[in-house]
């Protein structure tokens, strides 16, 4: 049994989904993907040979940082912070730091020299350790923030401050590689056959997320019970198919935005993660569904209207933890005069989990097509299930749109442009 | 002179744009917004009556609560939070609180137990205000965020506790001025004549934005300059209803999305309000422009990839500030092992504004139609400026479109089919 349910709420009028039709293309990107050597596909049975023997150097190092300093700065953009962002703010709590955990900041995913410049201020009599994650190591927001971070550590520790800054970057080649061996900081990797945004189960995440005291053997536990479960060919038994499936068939339907929903403020970043995963392996070729998110019931009041009345080109996936760790009752109170006695023997989970019911309902009722995502448990080992249920959905699902999954051709556009303009001022400077 | 540029790089293949088609349309609007007496408009000449002295009593309760306590806990969801925490995150600093404000931390505005359970824990032994803001004062998860607060007023301050206590709703109805009168909690008003996402300009937004150390006088002061430019009728003129024809035509030729991205991370929340108000004036009758937003340069590492080649059916909308009050200046090293020394004579800020002219021109060439707001200076006084922009330019919108820009009809059938299931449950429990 899968640890993850998915169902669907699609009115006839929109879907008239034979599987049949997609049985034989799924199948056939099944073996594409499972026999896939020479792509960039290292992520797919990465969890299954990672045990915590392998684990080990990113534990140790994790210690150590946590032991050495109160925080850690990030430096990192797109896939090398937004995963374990993305865990972090899943798993720890909201206004203080984890108790196992020191604080992680994360820097080099912006060029705001507002930003900067208070980073730097903060870190004033802090003890620190940097982490910078790139595999090229010539992505310009993060080679900026490096630069700067550098000359700090050299102010802040000395000649000993290269013992505070660990690369992670590709094991083979590029500059970031190059100045790590040049300068003695020690490094970790990044497998050559796994992209940035499906690297977050690598050193890529991994390293931050210890050290935000989450365990990682956990979410590396649950992860490879999911790339277990879902090498199943048959769309019966893979979920990850057949959510890539229903997504896929609405796409055709018309429908150009995919609205994941969910009601736990803590599950952000993970939207933010989802987005960046879907839309740049999807987004190619003028195709692609939109990803957009959303957080209830704060946005029920927000864009909750759009949902229910706007225009129609869009839908669901609601994704729902059963169980959250902390909860708290609603009290009783004498006087009654908000008149809300009658859920004074509830806790706001249970209200949270019956708002997310009426909110199907609601939106189902208004025409939307909803799919949806029931996880059983709000903790590491579900949140690893998850991450791969979705990168392995996302393969399958842009394989179907006929596009490859493990490019973003349309990034270096922008950065071209960007390097044109600064070399031009640079030299009328 | 206005304090906002608006500007636009739309391929001609998908606008023919021909002005004059619109000048009689918004000059009708224009006319029915001034003479809309009985219409909830209150915010349009808000500004404009509004000076110190009003805001007087707003100030002077600040000035308590930042010397009473140490956290205000601010109770609203949609409107009654979006624009305060829009403000507080745009104009106070990233990882500490403003020198002249305390804390705000947001309630009710989720159902979570985990998210409520650990405010109540945080606040144990700081001393606190609450604020809770509500029109009826029956939406359910301000509601019961209230419920708890007040309990545990009591349980911390005893009797006292009610002055401790800030009532913002109607003047005149609800249940929340029922229970702020019979209870005895000081009460602020929201006029009348203005709805939830247009009342940031009111006690709803200014208390808190006070609190945090924002300067609520020149956040007026930019409001009522706005307000006062924004009353040409003229189309050449009036940069508010040139937007919102630009938007219009923009939907008539078949766009879904309208992106908006800015290039600070301060303004995220910015994004969130904005959201609201075009999404839930907007989104009627299968209508409206799904509102997104993009923090770049982080999200040109993930959504970028799909502006720039994936489904044709968003055009972009770029909020610049031209200037941001703190910097960074990147180091120049002997080394040079980056070779990024060409940039060591320029700060961070220079080289994100570069990356804006850069990921225009990427998108433009890409096909994206872009809409460009460039205001002078991230501050209290243009983003009061920037926000009754946008309230004028939503409204305007709205009636292009045909819809009714000051109800939210859809929010109604979630909130039904809550209060259904729960009434269900509790015979049932």
């Amino acid at each position: 049994m899968t640890q993850l349910l998915l169902t669907t709420i699609i009115n006839e009028r929109f879907l008239n989904l034979d599987v049949s039709q997609y049985t034989s293309s799924v199948s056939a990107i099944h073996h594409r993907l499972e026999q896939s050597e020479n792509e960039p596909t290292g992520w797919l049975n990465g969890p299954i040979a990672m045990d915590s023997q392998n684990l080990y150097p990113i534990l140790t190092m994790a210690d150590e940082i946590k032991k050495n300093a109160e925080v850690l700065i990030v430096i990192g953009v797109g896939g090398s912070y937004l995963g374990a962002k993305a865990v972090q703010e899943a798993l720890t709590p909201y206004f203080q730091k984890n108790e196992d955990g020191i604080e992680v900041i994360y820097v080099g995913y912006n060029l705001s020299g507002s930003y900067m410049k208070q980073i730097i201020d903060s870190l004033q009599g802090k003890e620190f350790y940097v982490n910078v994650i790139s595999k090229s190591g010539s992505t310009m927001e993060s080679s900026l923030a490096f630069r700067v971070l550098r000359k700090y550590t050299v102010e802040r520790y000395g000649e000993e401050g290269k013992e505070r800054i660990i690369v992670t970057t590709d094991p083979e080649k590029g500059l970031l590689k190059e100045i790590a061996d040049t300068r003695g900081y020690r490094r970790l990797e990044i497998p050559s056959n796994i992209g940035g945004r499906y690297s977050i189960l690598t050193a890529v995440g991994l390293l931050p997320i210890a050290v935000v005291g989450v365990n990682i053997v956990e979410l590396m536990e649950g992860a490879k019970k999911a790339a277990l479960d879902l090498k199943e060919e048959s769309l019966e038994k893979n979920e990850a198919y057949r959510y890539a499936m229903i997504r896929h068939a609405l796409y055709t339907q018309g429908f150009r935005i995919e609205l994941l929903a969910s009601f736990e403020p803590a599950l952000s970043y993970i939207h933010e993660w989802w987005k960046q995963l879907f839309g740049e392996s999807e987004g190619k070729s003028r195709k692609g569904l939109f990803p957009a998110a959303v957080s209830y019931s704060a946005d029920l009041h927000s864009l909750g209207q759009f949902v229910q009345e706007g225009s129609p080109i869009l839908f669901e996936t609601f994704l729902h933890f059963k169980e959250v760790s902390k909860d708290y009752s609603i009290p009783y109170t004498i006087a009654n005069d908000d008149g809300l006695n009658y859920l004074s023997n509830r806790t706001f989970n249970e209200i949270n989990s019956i708002s997310k019911q009426g909110t199907v309902l609601a939106h189902a009722e208004g025409g939307v097509p909803i799919i949806q995502i029931e996880v059983e448990k709000l903790d590491a080992f579900h949140v690893g299930y998850l991450i791969y249920f979705f990168m392995k959905a996302c393969a399958m699902s842009a394989y179907l749109l006929e596009v490859y999954p493990f490019d973003q051709p349309g990034v270096e556009a922008y950065k071209k442009k960007i390097t044109e303009l600064l070399i031009e001022e640079s030299v009328a400077h």
